[in-house]
C-alpha cells in the first residue's frame, strides 16, 4: 500500500468536496431560497451560512494537509489494491466532511433538539448514497432547518448520483488507474469495451447526467415550482436520492403533472446511461432491444398492474378511483424500484401483497450504470440464468450451454461467480445486520415502555421484527423509506445512535462496490507491499 | 429417461412402504395402544385398523402394477438421470401413500372436521420429510384421531429419518446406482472415500439409527413412558421430527429428566452419523477434532446462553429461575438447531431477539450426513470460508489460497460452486414461497374477517408478513413450528387449503436434494436419450 499516493488522492477530493459546498451559500439568501410554498428565514440562515463557512475551512484545510503530506508522488501508478482504497476511504471521508454543515450550523431534528454528529453523519451518508433516508422530522419548521443546509442536502445527492471518484475521473482522467477506481466504485457487472478511455466514459456520464438535470429543474420550474424546489427536487430525483424539501414528501405539491414528470424521469434514472447515449447517437432501438431494460420496464409494468389490482380490491388509501390508483401504484413501484424512495401515497397503509412486494422490490433495484442503487436488474437476470443452467447441469453434466444475454454471451466464469458472491454477501450483511438491530434496538423506538410491556402481559412487539428488517433493507438498498416506524409516513429519528452508526454503514455498503468498503477491515490489506 | 426401469423401483419402493404399514396395526389392540396417561377407545381403533388394511391394499396393488409395467429391466444399468428420478418419485409417492391411512380412517383435524385429502398428505409429508408441522388440532379427544394412525404417524419420521432411498439400497444395494440414488437424496456436501461401497455405507447408517432409536426407547421406558410413548418419541426425536402423541408435545410429560434426555439424543441425531460410527471404533478424539461437529456445538452452546441471558433480563416466560432457563433456553435451541421441533416452553412469547436467533437459526440445520434438515452446518462453514476468500481476492487477484476444514483441502471448484448454487435457490424458493402466500392466504387465518377490518380503518396485518415467512422457513427447513399463527403453542390447521398444499413441497424440497425435485418440471429432463 503506498500511503503518500493515497494521502495526495484522498487530499484532492476534501478540496473537491469543500469546494463544492460553496454552491449552497447563495441559497442562503432570500432571492435563491424561497420555497415554492415558504419564504427563507434571515436570522436563521446566518446560521447555516457559518455552519458552511466554517465546514468549507475545515475542508479545505484537511485536504491541504493531505496533499502535502502525499508531495512527491506525481506519476507514480495507482494499483488495483490502491484504487480500492482511494474509493472506500474517500467515502468515509465524504460522510464526515459532509456531515459538517449539518453540525456546525446547529441544525434541529426536531423542536429544541440539536443534531449529533451521529445523527449529522446519518443525514450525509443518506445524501451521498442516494438513499434519501432523513431523520430530520420538520423540514418547514422556519426555525429547524436553514434553507442553505437543505441545498447541501440534496446537493450531496447530486454529487452522490454522480459519484465522487467518477467526478475525480472525468475532471483528471488518470488512465488506468481512473478505470480501477470506477469500477471499485460502481457497482454492477461491468461492461466494458464500448468506450476506449475511462476519463471519455465518465465525461459522458457526468454529462448526460448534468444534462437531465438541467431539463428536469426547468420542467419543475415550469409546472409551478421555484428554482431552489426545482433544483432540489431535480437533484432527488436523477440521483435517485429522495430528498425532498417538504415533510410530505413529493406529495406536498398534490399535482398530478409533477408526480407523472417525475415517474418519466426516475425511470431515465434508472436505465443504464451508456444506453441512454447510445440511444441519443443511433435510436430508440438500440434502447428497447435491451435485455436489463425490457425486465427493468417489464418489472414496473408487471407489479405496478397488481398492486393497482389489489390495491383496488382491498379499498385501500390512496386507490379511491382507478386514475388516482393507477398513479399511486406506479409511482410508488417507480419510486422503490429505482431505489428513490420519494412518496406521494401512504403504502406502509396498503395491504399486504403491496407491502410485501415493494419489500422485495427494494432488492431489485435499477439498471447497471444507472444512479439507481440495489442490486441491479442485469445481476437478477444473470442469477435466474446460472440458477436455470445449474439445475439443467444437474442432470445433463457434460451439456455445454452458455450463458447469454440478447445474442451476447456473458460466460466468463469470474463474473458470473461474482454475482453468486455478491448475492450471498449482501443476504449476509442483511442478517447480521437485522440481528444486530433486533437484538440491541430499545422497544421505546416502537413507543412501548416498560410500564406498558408488563401491563401488555407479554414483552413481544409483533412489529419489530419487521420493522428492523424494513429498515435494514430499505438502507443497504439506499432506497430511503421502509415500513412501519420507518414508513413513508415516518423518519429514522427514533432509532438509537448505535442503530443510526449502524445505517451509516449499510449505505455505505450499498452505494460503492461492497468489497471496496469490506477489504478496509482486513490486516492484510493495509500491508506494505 | 428408462420408464420401465424407473416403473420397477418405484414398484419396490410402493411394496415397502405398504409393507410397512402393517407394523402400525398391532398398535390398534389395547395391550400395546396405551398412551402415558391416556388409554386406547376401542370403537375408534376400529375405523384406524380399516383405514389401514385398505391403504395397505391400495399400495400393494400400485406397487406390483409399477413392478409388472416394468418387467425385463432387470441388470439393465441406472443413470444419473433415473437415479434422481427415482429418489423425486419415489418421495411424491410415499407422500401420496402415506396419506392413506389418515384419509381412509377418517381422522378429524378438529371435532366434526374430517381431513380432506390436501391435509392428509400435508401431514404425510410432515412425517417423511421429519418436519413435525401437523394440522391435528387435538391428539388427544379420544374420538379424533386413533391411536394405531398416531403410530402410523410417528413412523413416518422413522422411515423419513432413514430416508426411503437408503431403506431400499440397505436391503437391495445396486451397486453404483445405490451411490446415485443415495447422493440425489442426502442432502449436504458428500463426504466420499471414507467407505467403499454404498450398501456398506447405507448399513451402517441404518445400524447406528436403528440401534439409537432401540436405547432411547428403553431409556424413555425407563423414564415411564409406555412403550406406545416411548417407541413415537424415540421415532420424533432421532428422526429430529418433533411429532409427539400429546397436544403439548414434548411438554406434556413436564419431566426433566425426559426433557435432558431428549437434548442428548437430538444432538446425536444431528451429528454426522459416519462420525458417530468412527467414535465407536476410535474413540471421541475423532468427534471433537472435526470442524462441523465442533462449530455444531460452539453454536448451541453460545446461541443458548445468549437466550438465557436475553431471557432472565426479560423476565420470558419460562425463564423463572436460572435452572428453568437454562433448560428451556437450551432444549429450544437444540430442537430448532437439529430441526426437531419439539416444544416444552411457548417460544413465541419470548423477547425478540430470541424469536428473531431462533428464526435465523432454522436456516442452518444439523452436521451432514444426519438426520437433521436445514441447510446444514458444514455449508455455512464452507460459505463463511468461500466468502472471506473472495474478499481477499478481490485485492490479492493472484494470491493462491487453498480452502481447508480441519487440516483438509476442501477445494473442489465443483462443490463450491454447489455450495453458493445451493444458498442462492434456498433464498429464492424462500421469497418466492412467502410472496405467494402473503399474497393468496386470506385474513381470516389470522382472525381477522372483513368487517373487523373495516373497523380498524386500516387493512393491514402486521403479523402476517412475519407469521408467513416463518411458516415458509420452517417448512422448507423442516423444523414444523414457527411464529405467531404457527408458533410453539398453535398449529398450521388454520392455514387454506392451498397454502398447504404449498407446504407440501416446500417439505419436500428440504428433505432431498433439492435438485432432484427441481428436475421434475424440467421437460428436458424426460427426454428419452
Amino acid at each position: 500500500m503506498n500511503f503518500r499516493l493515497l494521502s495526495r488522492v484522498l487530499g484532492i477530493v476534501c478540496l473537491l468536496i469543500g469546494g463544492s459546498m460553496s454552491f449552497s451559500l447563495p441559497f442562503a439568501f432570500p432571492l435563491l431560497a424561497n420555497r415554492t410554498h415558504l419564504p427563507a428565514a434571515e436570522a436563521l440562515e446566518r446560521e447555516g451560512i457559518q455552519g458552511l463557512v466554517l465546514s468549507m475551512a475545515i475542508s479545505l484545510l484537511v485536504g491541504t494537509l493531505l496533499l502535502v503530506s502525499g508531495r512527491g508522488n506525481r506519476g507514480k501508478p495507482l494499483f488495483r489494491k490502491e484504487a480500492m482504497a482511494v474509493v472506500g476511504l474517500s467515502w468515509v471521508l465524504a460522510t464526515v466532511l459532509g456531515a459538517l454543515p449539518y453540525y456546525l450550523s446547529g441544525t434541529e431534528i426536531a423542536a429544541d433538539q440539536s443534531i449529533t454528529f451521529i445523527e449529522a453523519m446519518f443525514e450525509s451518508q443518506s445524501g451521498f448514497s442516494t438513499t434519501g433516508a432523513t431523520i430530520l422530522t420538520d423540514l418547514e419548521n422556519p426555525s429547524s432547518v436553514p434553507h442553505c443546509i437543505l441545498f447541501w442536502r440534496s446537493w450531496t445527492h447530486f454529487l452522490g448520483g454522480l459519484g465522487i471518484v467518477v467526478l475525480f475521473v472525468a475532471i483528471l482522467g488518470q488512465g488506468s488507474a481512473g478505470k480501477a477506481m470506477v469500477r471499485a466504485e460502481m457497482p454492477g457487472p461491468s461492461k466494458e469495451g464500448s468506450m476506449p478511455r475511462m476519463q471519455h466514459t465518465a465525461l459522458v456520464f457526468a454529462g448526460i447526467y448534468c444534462g437531465l438535470n438541467a431539463i428536469l429543474t426547468v420542467i419543475y420550474m415550469l409546472e409551478g415550482m421555484t428554482l431552489f424546489d426545482g433544483l432540489c427536487h431535480a437533484f432527488g430525483t436523477m440521483a435517485t436520492g429522495g430528498f425532498s424539501t417538504y415533510n410530505r414528501s413529493l406529495g406536498g405539491f398534490d399535482s398530478p403533472l409533477i408526480e407523472y414528470t417525475t415517474i418519466l424521469f426516475m425511470i431515465l434514472a434508472g436505465t443504464n446511461f451508456t444506453l441512454l447515449y447510445l440511444t441519443l447517437a443511433g435510436g430508440p432501438r438500440q434502447l428497447f432491444q435491451d435485455v436489463e431494460f425490457q425486465t427493468f420496464i417489464g418489472i414496473i409494468a408487471g407489479l405496478s398492474g397488481c398492486i393497482l389490482l389489489f390495491g383496488m380490491r382491498a379499498g385501500d388509501v390512496g386507490f379511491e378511483s382507478l386514475g388516482q390508483g393507477f398513479r399511486n401504484g406506479l409511482f410508488q413501484v417507480v419510486s422503490v424500484m429505482t431505489t428513490t424512495g420519494y412518496g406521494t401515497a401512504d403504502f406502509d397503509r396498503w395491504n399486504n401483497f403491496a407491502r410485501g412486494s415493494l419489500l422485495v422490490l427494494m432488492f431489485i433495484g435499477g439498471c447497471a450504470g444507472s444512479t439507481g442503487g440495489g442490486m441491479k436488474v442485469i445481476r437478477h437476470v444473470l442469477f435466474y440464468k446460472i440458477l436455470l443452467r445449474e439445475i439443467e447441469l444437474s442432470y445433463r453434466p457434460r451439456v455445454v450451454r452458455l450463458i447469454r444475454i440478447g445474442g451476447n454471451t456473458a460466460d466468463d466464469p469470474a463474473m458470473l461467480r461474482g454475482i453468486m458472491v455478491y448475492f450471498c454477501l449482501i443476504l449476509g450483511i442483511f442478517i447480521a445486520s437485522w440481528m444486530l438491530l433486533v437484538t440491541f434496538e430499545p422497544s421505546s423506538t416502537w413507543g412501548y415502555s416498560e410500564e406498558s410491556a408488563a401491563l401488555a402481559e407479554d414483552s413481544t412487539l409483533d412489529e419489530k421484527l419487521l420493522d428492523c428488517a424494513s429498515a435494514v433493507a430499505a438502507t443497504l438498498n439506499n432506497i430511503g423509506p421502509g415500513l412501519g416506524v420507518v414508513g413513508a409516513t415516518q423518519n429514522y429519528a427514533g432509532f438509537s445512535q448505535g442503530a443510526k452508526f449502524l445505517f451509516v454503514w449499510l449505505m455505505l455498503l450499498g452505494r460503492v462496490e461492497v468489497f471496496s468498503v469490506l477489504v478496509l477491515v482486513f490486516p492484510t490489506f493495509w500491508r506494505r507491499t
